[in-house]
């Protein structure tokens, strides 16, 4: 019954008996650079499913609509079936990889306030960011009042999550979202929520926990995922 | 007594007797993709001082405030010293260069409407677009207010340049404007005006008379400049 729809380079989706439910089983396979480094993290599969699971969980009791319908096995969710919007929206608190380049400002910057980019999710472009007339005028991907309703979600997920993140003993550095429409046309969180989207500091020393260690090489990589699903885990909401 | 002030790629700039007046000399040197691909072009000094002199002329009739004071040689300009910001604002009518290469559309595309891009003006940065977010809260280059101006401003001049170069026979496809703020801090057009910093096809034909000619390799890159000169300055306003 079920069939492969599509795989990316974290995840493989299933279609489910109900075409509107998917499946996502979530991949060990690591990838950066636009694909052109590629590897394998253990139990990131796991990890990202999980940490997913529990984060979607505390926003939808936020009040955000996340597509999020259930952990399903140790590395597989059950989603609602998005109408995925071609945007990565990212929120960032601190200055770090490309927005140091960008700007020339020291990583470790914080800033002042949280600051919104958008990419546009094509890897043949390799995923350049966007401003508000190349996604309203030149592309058409949204319209002005659903690109408020973007920023206005992100800064309430980085609200949720940075909050919830402190008491992780982690500072939420920066993060990438992806957006899509169910069948009703309601606005939706997809995708996923680990470290493999985020940056995540120790609030004590700074320690890199996500996915800056495998794409520098800064080894530890499983322990670091493996510690971040340990100190998600513990913590309630 | 006139000292050298500043040598960018384009010009040199040298005070006056008046520090509030700048004398720009316009140099043949050529320069591509932040300067790897370096040439020259026969009497570009000239050419472009003269169309930039037309056309800050044509903007100061047209209201748009300039730096512009007159042409003081061949190849000279004199002009109001300005604080300049660091922002290359471009403005674009129809895909070409980046946007192409940004969005995947097809080189050609006229775009329903005008288009602002903001570039940070930094060649050790590789002059990186810059959304919003980036101006106002992260490296604050310029309040919103100031921000609306210069989007202002820049389609304003684009109304007017466009509407000029039709009647040279000539499509603006898209251009880079640079502002800066004088003594009194009043908004000022700054910088040139020419093939340099536009893209210029003929209506009949699309043959490119612009820079292109020289990055691409394209040949008769003399003539092209040679021929907005001409078509310039036989079309009054
Ligand atoms: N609820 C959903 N419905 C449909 N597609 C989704 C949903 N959530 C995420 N996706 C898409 O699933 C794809 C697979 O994820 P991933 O392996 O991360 O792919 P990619 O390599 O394209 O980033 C992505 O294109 C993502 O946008
Ligand atoms: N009216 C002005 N007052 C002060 N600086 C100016 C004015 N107009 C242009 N400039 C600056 O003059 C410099 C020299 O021009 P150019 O040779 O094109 O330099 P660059 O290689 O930095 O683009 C540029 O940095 C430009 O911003
Ligand atoms: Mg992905
Ligand atoms: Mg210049």
């Amino acid at each position: 019954m079920a069939e492969k729809l599509y795989e990316g380079k974290a995840k493989i989706l299933y279609t489910t008996s109900d075409p509107a439910i998917l499946l996502a089983e979530f991949k060990d396979d690591a990838t950066a650079f636009n694909a052109q480094k590629k590897g394998s993290i253990a139990h990131k599969g796991r990890v990202n499913a999980t940490v997913s699971a529990k984060l979607f969980t505390l926003l939808e009791r936020s009040g955000v609509p996340t597509h999020f319908i259930e952990q399903a096995g140790e590395n597989l969710l059950r989603l609602r079936r998005l109408q995925m919007i071609p945007l990565e929206v990212v929120v960032r608190n601190i200055v770090a990889g490309s927005l140091a380049k960008r700007t020339g400002l020291e990583t470790g910057t914080v800033l002042g306030e949280a600051l919104i980019e958008f990419y546009y999710k094509s890897d043949d472009l390799g995923d350049p960011l966007l401003n508000d007339d190349h996604i309203l005028k030149v592309l058409t991907l949204v319209d002005a009042i659903q690109l408020a309703q973007l920023r206005h979600s992100a800064l309430k997920v980085n609200d949720i999550l940075g909050a919830f993140y402190l008491r992780c003993g982690i500072r939420l550095v920066d993060f990438k979202l992806e957006y899509g429409y169910d069948n009703a046309g309601q606005l939706q969180l997809g995708d996923e929520l680990s470290p493999d989207n985020c940056r995540l500091w120790t609030l004590d020393e700074d320690r890199v926990l996500d996915k800056d260690r495998f794409r520098f090489d800064l080894g530890d990589v499983d322990a670091a995922y493996q510690e971040v699903l340990e100190r998600v885990g513990a913590t309630s909401f």
